[in-house]
């Protein structure tokens, strides 16, 4: 199995102000075509120690890729080193030259002398379109090695990977290896580990690991096979397994969040949602809209923050609300009832808590949430304690209490979808 | 003055499963203590690759500073690498020994052989505390060299650094580099460019240099200098010319986001704000929300994604949406009135659009956004379209409504306040 390394030129990764989001989908692509990564470099826009650091790259690695430095400006030097150290001219690669030209005329601006600039190529390069920018990407192959150069930014690098790169590099790719994530919410990692003990510790061949996200855990199954169509059939009986072994606590496979898991649930069952929220603010909202088609499920939403809010939108009463407080069972209780009579949803749910970093009391501290539930019958409150000491409590809370409320309304889609089945 | 680099240990960054943030918050944070970053470096839980990017990382840098594999399983070996290659011997360092038994007779929960791993250290290392984790952090000074060991999750590790690493470090920074943000939407980089040219080229200390983050662009203005004090008072002439030269398309400096500086503004002023979002779902209830203490100038929002919701909550005439579409500034403005009427705030705004994969038309297409911004007596509404053409687009396009939605608010904020102090 040959092996890769990333090597990222910028001197805006260096002093911080960017996170190297390349390295980690660079990484992801890699080892989903079988190819291992076992460096990641960020060198800055300076000639000696980039060229360092791709001599250094080249005697540990069969395929380098590069991103950063294409661009027109003086301070981008990418593909000059790495013509230099092959000892390779550099020459106009006219397709690209025209397509930087047409991309100034539709702009209607004059180009300018360093635009050309990124149409030069080191000799015998092949050639990366670049859908979204001007900087083509290049492949140098030489001396056994493989170079590969692309542009820096993110929406630029991603989509050349993908539909150029990833053909280009499937002739080195011996086998693949094929990962599927189970999605689990509402256990801890140690929970999960302990229930999953003997399945992980006797998988080779799918490997099993475990990894946490905002507290939300994903079971990693990846299996190596010569084809992708043998690596499912030795995931498959996996995650029959761990469905078994942690219940209702998994809402998917392969599942990029609970928003989509709970949205397309909705979908196939003709269910629709609505949502008000106190301490969450928009929040829940937000990331049920996030989902491309969430309008065919959810019409209101309400980010009821002041007590005036609640009382005028959703008919909490007064009295409840000085005789519990706003932040009570009851008053989350009351939230969702009224909501679900004014949106005339299947489901509604509320959030009411303290999300800090003041407003807490021994009584009521700061991670205090109520998800009120809710549906035609039936009310449920659920009690969360949500804590972080630290300066991203704010931030934690809110995330983790809108996350139990979306798991709350999947479950509640669950048990609905299944009564209307059995009914 | 001293260069440092970082060096990430974690297989996990490897396989592009987690983001290396730590890299870039170091990166800051030492480029603030006049330290200069030239490499970061990532490499897997191996002792051979380790020690040799260990070896590289000690001939290139007077500091390297080390973060990840500090846990207590067998892959983690970061300590016992940085011991071998120094020739020192492990030893147990009893407080953190009586740390790791506290948390778990807290936890009631047995400690196993190999949580008393983190408590060894090799022998006179300086020990940072770990006040969110067990593993302590580390500190070896031999032959000249500093190396600086950090757990790898942020939250342990970013208190740790600010609060016992920073302190340490000072002693190697000679002089100080000081940075100011100012905070700018409504301008394209290029534009921010022309516009700032020939201050950028004369500046030399302070430098200033522009960034661009989701539609937003950062001007940096940096200065090195013996103290914090003489820092600022090269950078504040630079601000006052940078606002000069860029009016009303500054909205702050040094401030965290757009939705900072509208709470402040509204709190300073005591206006109150309501939101009524459709195209944009609760995106902007959810990032006003995100501020401490915007409770004092927000209490409704809504996210009336249908049209049964816009009628009945906010009382757009059903003919409205018939005859001009839901994407309409008449239906943005009828949203915003209606909403300063239910809540009583002094700024009501509203947004509908399409944002997409799916929608568009000829038309209208996706990416077309009406804002409506309702006060007193007024009702103003803008046209926004926003554009993308990639499979990020639909969240591109909500962040862009929703920061174009808060700069309208911002700019009400500081036209209602100039009012009232004229009038």
């Amino acid at each position: 199995m040959l092996n890769a390394e990333i090597l990222c030129v910028g001197t805006e990764l260096l002093i911080g102000d960017i996170v190297n989001t390349n390295a980690a989908f660079l990484s992801r692509r890699l080892a989903a075509l079988g190819i291992n990564v076992y460096h990641h470099t960020v060198v800055g826009d300076n000639t000696q120690r980039l060229t360092d650091c791709l001599k250094a790259a080249l005697l540990r690695s069969d395929i380098v890729v590069m991103t950063g430095g294409l661009g027109p400006t003086y301070d981008d030097m990418t593909k000059e080193t790495v013509a230099l150290h092959f000892g390779l001219e550099m020459e106009c690669h006219m397709p690209s030259l025209q397509k930087i030209e047409n991309f100034f005329n539709r702009l209607g601006k004059p180009m300018t002398d360093n635009n050309k600039k990124q149409a030069l190529i080191p000799k015998g390069a092949i050639v990366f379109d670049n859908d979204y920018g001007t900087a083509p990407g290049l492949c140098v192959e030489k001396d056994g090695k493989v170079v590969i150069l692309l542009p820096g930014p993110p929406r630029e690098m991603q989509p050349m990977f993908c539909q150029e790169v990833e053909p280009y590099l499937s002739k080195f790719s011996n086998g693949c290896i094929v990962s599927k994530n189970v999605n689990i919410f509402g256990m801890g990692e140690s929970s999960v580990e302990n229930a999953l003990c003997d399945i992980m510790k006797n998988a080779k061949n799918p490997s099993l690991a475990t990894y946490v996200n905002d507290g939300e855990v994903r079971i990693r199954i990846s299996a190596l096979a010569n084809t992708k169509k043998q690596a499912l059939e030795l995931i498959d009986p996996y995650i029959q397994q761990v469905k078994n072994a942690l219940g209702s606590s998994v809402y998917g496979v392969d599942v990029n969040t609970l928003e989509q898991a709970l949205v397309e649930k909705l979908s196939q069952n003709k269910l629709t949602i609505a949502i008000c929220e106190s301490c969450t603010g928009g929040l829940i909202s937000k990331r049920i809209t996030d989902v491309p088609g969430s309008s065919a499920v959810f019409g209101f939403g309400l980010c009821t923050y002041a007590n005036a809010a609640k009382i005028k939108m959703l008919g909490v009463k007064s009295d409840t609300l000085e005789k519990y407080g706003a932040v009570s069972a009851q008053v989350a209780s009351e939230m969702a009832q009224g909501l679900l009579e004014l949106s005339g949803a299947d489901i509604a749910i509320s959030t009411t808590g303290i999300a800090g970093p003041g407003g807490g009391s021994t009584e009521k501290p700061v991670g205090l949430v109520y998800v009120g539930c809710a549906c035609k019958h039936k009310v449920t409150t659920h009690k969360l304690l949500l804590c972080r000491n630290n300066n991203k409590q704010r931030s934690y809370i809110r995330s983790l209490a809108a996350s139990n409320a979306l798991k709350i309304a999947f479950d509640k889609a669950v048990e609905l979808t299944e009564k209307s089945k059995n009914g």
